[in-house]
């Protein structure tokens, strides 16, 4: 805990200045006023976060870690709990979506294991951080016990300081885990006080039957573990995951070291809703990547104050989103670095 | 009108078959069913499009148009006549913002003089097509003649032809021409119907004082050239422009050629319009790239039948928005082409 407090105090808002003084930046640009709409926001804001006049996208890194969820007991997801694993095994080969995404956007694909319920031994190209064979059945009692959540949470924060160290300019999230929708509806539920119904909708593609089962399933691990809506980290502990535990660090030590960081989805959102539920400036630094088909997206977003960069019906994960919006990000800084000014270009200004 | 006969005459409906057996093609990759929303969408439509099982978009274009207008004496722009000749330069040069967009997306942009009033001599670099140096004020009467209109259309239709031969992928449309946004409001206000004032914005930025002069030039321009709702060369003609005619034959000469084209804002949008109107076809061939903030591209859009991949609140033209777009769209075709399925991955299917 006592790491988390160092972390929350080096989390700060942005400079005010720095905004203003980009913003000025891009207004000499052979182009009417404010005429590239977000490509300019992210420009402004990529500064005011790093703190440097050229952010350097050189480096860019996408977390998907993978943790597998007790509350598949439920018969809440489509697909076998060893899907899980299967996948990290894809993203490792580089055959799965946020692979081919990624490498479409200069990005690097990092694979955590968090807690997935497979030994992989010392399998390389994989970041062995298991804490535990997967959380616990949320239904039944708390998904994790307060020191596997902490453990989890500490996993992203140290994944984020070695960003730093590495001069990563730009960090996505992303996810694997069957099951993990459920958690992140609950989460949603728990801080809002939304009706599960709300925010509950059909992962990846279940029927009504599964669907009954899942908000009954929901339902119940909410009356049974009370999450206090006041303390995100209880809410976390009791009726979140292993992976949601990991993004949520990674995104408040991204903050820290003044690396932005770019949220896939409904999960991702989850992590990054926690995040910022536990400082009122983690949003600056944040980019929301797209608004996905998942119900509950849509109030975590407007909760943490993020408007999406996408809309373009994505319900996988895994970090695919974030890839997509990346581009556009890195768009925007080179509209800053490479454009010229009315003055370069020799054109009649405002 | 013969040779835009034979063309119209080569756009055909897209191949349902080919359609449907590239969704199965996706639906055998390592996610749930349709989780790539329109990702799959770009995926599928540019196979039928091309009629390649994998398409190849090594080769990208953006075509920037540069023309002068008439118009402008009305004092309906913010910015001198004499900067859409400069803009020109500045393109020539790499530093304006869709020769920074396009590198992003790994794109050559082709600068076009259909009409610019100025005389760039032998300049290279510029593609030399100038049809006249300028369109004519249509507050006072028709824009173009009709030998003029049909030789900017021929210009884009020959320079797709030209594509086709190149082995171009994929082509987006951009323009540059001061005062251009006039002519697009009276374009769609000519088919639609709509009141000038429900499809005409305030440009590049102009003041209320403008902006009714705008509105009143553009209203007198439709009342004193009467364009024939129903025949959509006559209403390019008479209030459109010399880019904007070019645009229409590029997007035609692009469908009758099987690539695919990504249009940019209001101003391409106003050309493709004019293309779409010409066979009912065609929109199968065409991707919006966005949805400008120009309040009448959503009627042309909405009228085209086409939704907008992005939604950045993007106003500058160029071509800008396409160049962002199709990086989206080459992320849809590598997901068709890099993604391993359940099989080759060894993982549990649906």
């Amino acid at each position: 805990m006592q790491r988390l407090e160092t972390v929350l105090n080096r989390i700060t808002p942005l400079d005010a200045g720095l905004l203003a003084a980009t913003q000025a930046r891009l207004d000499c640009k052979t182009k009417p006023l404010g005429s590239l709409g977000r490509l300019e926001e992210f420009a402004c804001r990529l500064v005011a976060i790093s703190g440097q006049q050229q952010p350097d996208l050189t480096k860019k890194v996408i977390f998907t870690f993978a943790a597998d969820h007790g509350i598949t007991e439920e018969g809440v997801s489509l697909y076998p709990k060893a899907v899980t694993a299967q996948m990290v095994f894809n993203f490792l080969q580089g055959g799965a979506g946020v692979n081919v995404l990624a490498r479409h956007a200069g990005a690097e694909v990092r694979v955590v294991d968090v807690g997935v319920d497979h030994d992989f031994g010392g399998c390389p190209g994989l970041i062995h951080r298991k804490v535990a064979r997967g959380s616990a059945n949320f239904a039944q009692g708390p998904a994790m016990s307060r020191d596997q959540m902490l453990a989890a949470l500490m996993v992203g924060i140290e994944l984020a300081d070695q960003c730093k160290a590495e001069g990563v300019g730009l960090v996505g999230t992303g996810e694997m885990g069957i099951g993990n929708t459920s958690p992140s509806s609950a989460i949603i539920a728990a801080l809002s006080g939304l009706s599960v119904e709300q925010v509950t909708h059909r992962g990846t593609g279940i029927g009504d039957q599964a669907l009954a089962l899942k908000l009954a399933a929901i339902t119940r691990g909410l009356a049974i573990n009370k999450p206090d809506p006041r303390d995100p980290l209880d809410v976390l502990q009791k009726v979140g995951g292993l992976e949601i535990a990991a993004i949520a660090g990674l995104v408040l030590g991204c903050a820290a070291n003044k690396i932005p960081v770019v949220m896939d989805g409904f999960i991702s959102t989850a992590g990054a809703l926690i995040a910022a539920e536990l400082h009122p400036n983690l949003r600056d630094h944040l980019f929301a990547a797209h608004e996905s088909v998942e119900v509950g997206h849509r109030f975590m977003l407007e909760r943490i104050g993020v408007k999406p960069i996408l809309d373009l019906g994505l319900r996988l994960g895994e970090g695919t989103g974030g890839a997509l919006a990346m581009t556009l990000i890195e768009a925007g800084v080179k509209i800053l670095a490479e454009m010229a000014t009315f003055e370069q270009a020799g054109v009649a200004g405002h």
